[in-house]
């Protein structure tokens, strides 16, 4: 009664090297939104009002409208889902995700926090990630079992040690408005700064690189699309962290919600259990 | 009964010339700064926990060390009051306030927004002011009289629109560990998030740097020590906007602690009478 161990990733399924040139093409995708952007940047932009209140400029638009372009040329059999225009082949087995400017915000009032996200994934699991930061000069990059770098380097993530402080923990936590934006959530917002007062916000996925890579202990996001997350899951286990999904709703007009916490496993478990805690106090 | 105007701001006495020496003086001793504190990021850094659970590193004390040398070689007539060392001279008409490294938990953990904090102060008033980012590579510099500047550009703060929606102003705010770290005024944090839930937390001077810019419509500091805003008030006026001090208590052990607001003037407004009516509430 002995059975052979169930593979039920498709990851797994791609050779090494397949992995690595899937990996080089969302390089050079990058580096295409890289040059869109910072053509952008040097010319100047206008700033709009979306319908929703948030900031959209023409690098974003440009850039996504570059990267689609591309990938289209390049790898017309993958997918596409972004911020700025509608579902391309949603439903190829390899579906790019991409936000070409998270924290559109940050970026028109030129705070450099800003990052481009291009996520691959591979039938619902995370193949390649990248998360970069053009005005930083950082860039995070990941691939299933490739491992997790920053600039060049491996990055690993040790574990919270469990003698540090909790007032000595750095959490990466999204403002209050992420959680009284569609619903009075701001039990959960409470709960969280109360249990981890130590906490950054910085809008944007600056939180993700940096939690990724040990900067902060790890970081929450509430209630953002998929393309704000695009990169994260891939790039956090490949650290060695954990990455963890506390809740997905479905939200009419707009699509699936995600509220996540990831970084360091132990930081990741106690800020699941508050976030979940404050969510379902009865349970 | 035509009386003369009555000068009781005693920088107007200094010659525009005099203030110009001034900030010279000021920038060459930030240069001294940067050289030191670059030369121990290259080197690699120890962090030691302080008594009070914040971090220091050979950074930090080198620094102001080298600092407080070159104040005494140059301008022995000068006080200093600085966060690692006591008080040299601090009944001196001129005295220098600075911190070297504002951000120690952000500097250690090799997140880029730490900055380099030197004030100048005449008999209590602030007549220079030097915010410096070694690892962004921007600084930000005002003197009295002669405007703030930013990386060799002017900067100037328009008002707030007041038709602008609550939810799109840009407040800097600190985690609510500033609020509970010595009484618990968790209320005042409540209160400042649920008026301005759109906040940023960059827990360092970058903050003041933004809200001098523009790139913040308002920054807090809550109990900070003198050294945290020795360069805030001058560098926030001279760009034309308001800084505003909430509170001031005296603390044994530890000396005045400040409660402050700063930026564009409508914003600063709002904020401070939000932190007042929170701190205040029979009033």
């Amino acid at each position: 009664v002995c059975a052979a161990p169930v593979t039920t990733d498709p990851r797994d399924a791609l050779s090494l090297q397949e992995r690595e040139g899937w990996l080089r093409a969302a390089l050079e995708l990058r580096d295409v939104c890289r040059d869109v952007v910072r053509g952008v940047m040097a010319a100047g932009f206008e700033v709009d009002a979306k319908s929703d209140a948030s900031l959209v400029t023409t690098a974003d638009i440009e850039a996504e409208r570059a990267f689609r372009l591309q990938v289209d040329e390049r790898h017309p059999e993958t997918g596409v889902l972004g911020e700025e225009f509608g579902p391309a082949r949603p439903d190829a087995d390899l579906v790019w995700v991409i936000d070409p400017i998270d924290g559109t915000a940050e970026f028109a009032n030129h705070i450099p926090l800003w990052g481009t996200i291009i996520g691959l994934w591979l039938r619902g699991q995370p193949l390649v990630g990248i998360i970069d930061h053009p005005a930083l000069g950082t860039c995070l990059h990941a691939a299933h079992g490739l491992g997790a770098w920053r600039d060049g380097e491996r990055v690993t993530l040790a574990d919270l040690e469990s003698a540090a402080p909790a007032t000595l923990r750095r959490l990466g936590a999204p403002s209050r408005f992420a959680f009284v934006k569609f619903s009075d959530e701001s039990d959960v917002y409470g709960a969280l700064t109360r249990t981890h007062p130590n906490c950054r916000t910085f809008h944007t996925c600056y939180a993700h690189t940096c939690a990724a890579s040990g900067g902060l202990d790890a970081s929450v996001e509430w209630n953002v699309p998929l393309w704000d997350i695009g990169a994260t899951r891939v790039c956090i286990e490949e650290a060695g962290g954990r990455f963890e999904q506390v809740r997905e709703v479905e939200r009419s007009g707009i699509g699936a919600l995600h509220s996540v916490v990831f970084g360091r496993p132990r930081m990741v478990e106690e800020v699941a259990a508050t976030l979940r805690g404050a969510l379902y106090p009865g349970a």
